[in-house]
């Protein structure tokens, strides 16, 4: 891990780029602590950081003023990352079924499971990382993102403690599957009248979650349009398990 | 409306019984306020005020605390309450057709709309002596309990401004219309794993309420095992919408 820029935000937060192997990524921490803080990890929605920045800002600015650092690295074929032709031609293809009307199985398959078997091991990776720093120790969650990648981080790696989630992406059946081995905490948002977003999949998904502490909060407003105060619930999701 | 007995309890909460007609109640107010306060009506689950009073107490204390009043009163051939024949055939029946797995909506609808029907202007009443005591004013919150009656008085009763109802009893399909008519923000509780409760009937009327503003938080703990952290994001629906 290199940090590759540092500056400090005007209120008390160092922002630092790094670069993992050939990742991007952003480091999140108070500009002074006087020990190790817990890690909030920030996965993007496949935007590319650039366009998530500000949102995910707002969520690393909050993550630092309750007394985590937060973390996101840009996801495989996103941002300034290399494209894969078969990702390309998986979304070519999922943009003409939903045209269409008609999303099959097989193209959600093809653009999610390749993007989680290769997010996943980075998103590990960072966390290696990012643990070895003196200033960062555990507990850690993790809130994002796509919630594919998500659910099968929550599964194999048993660093992440708790699991914000939010359901509004395409979710192979697989995934579905792997859900029932999930055990931690978890807090999931969605966003009821997100008309691009299949509610009864979402709902499927959450209920086949093996977690005894499992928690969906439905709101209103839209694809983005995220209520504060559901934010703040989440907050106080990780505050219940973080600290 | 006759107070029939008073007592102060230890932290600060003054608890009077009163009865209005032959309706028995509950007031709970803050022992010392400076000016009136608002009020959540806290309606109760159908097993009688007596069998429900550790549970209302402990909504009414926390309301109380956070500056409000809190009422509650006995439903309809409840609790010492003169009982209805139809009513007891209709819960006979349901038990039967319970037991036979075949709950049909001719039974629900018997069971439930008479009892909307005669609880929705006793709650009215209610309102109208409680608002008539100078240490009370709005706005005015609602909290319960039976579904159909909370939905119900969302659509007739102007004066309450917001509604955090439980989602986990028997609703009719008349119920589930009028839902469209609640434009009042709400906060529906839903307890997952309920396995007494028609999961998709929840859902099915969070749907349907026309509320720009509705909430839906589903929690694990089976249908008595709401989370303490539900309930106090539950206090902060009332603190958003009563202040």
């Amino acid at each position: 891990m290199q940090f590759t820029s540092e500056q400090r935000l005007d209120d008390g937060v160092l922002e630092r780029e790094f670069t993992l192997r050939e990742i991007p990524g952003i480091l999140w921490t108070p500009a002074s602590a006087s020990k190790p803080v817990p890690l909030i990890l920030v996965s993007p929605p496949p935007l590319g950081l650039r366009k998530a920045y500000p949102r995910l800002l707002a969520r690393a600015r909050h993550a630092v003023a309750d007394g985590y650092a937060a973390a996101t690295i840009e996801l495989p074929w996103s941002g300034d990352r290399p494209r894969s032709a078969a990702a390309e031609q998986a979304l070519t293809d999922l943009h003409r079924a939903l045209a269409s009307g008609a999303v099959d199985n097989e193209i959600i398959d093809r653009l999610i499971l390749p993007l989680v078997d290769k997010a996943v091991p980075e998103w590990r990776a960072t966390l290696d990382a990012l643990l070895a720093l003196p200033e960062i120790d555990g507990p850690v969650g993790y809130s994002g993102g796509v919630i594919s990648i998500g659910t099968r981080l929550a599964v194999v790696e048993p660093r992440i403690s708790a699991a914000v989630l939010f359901a509004g992406s395409f979710v192979p059946r697989a995934i579905l599957e792997e859900a029932r081995q999930v055990t931690i905490p978890l807090h999931v948002l969605l966003q009821w009248d997100d008309e691009g977003n299949d509610r009864q999949l979402a709902l499927d998904l959450f209920d086949a979650f093996g977690s005894k502490e499992k928690t969906l909060h439905a709101n209103m407003g839209g694809h983005t349009g995220v209520p504060q105060y559901a934010g703040e619930e989440a907050n106080r999701f990780f505050a219940r398990h973080l600290k």
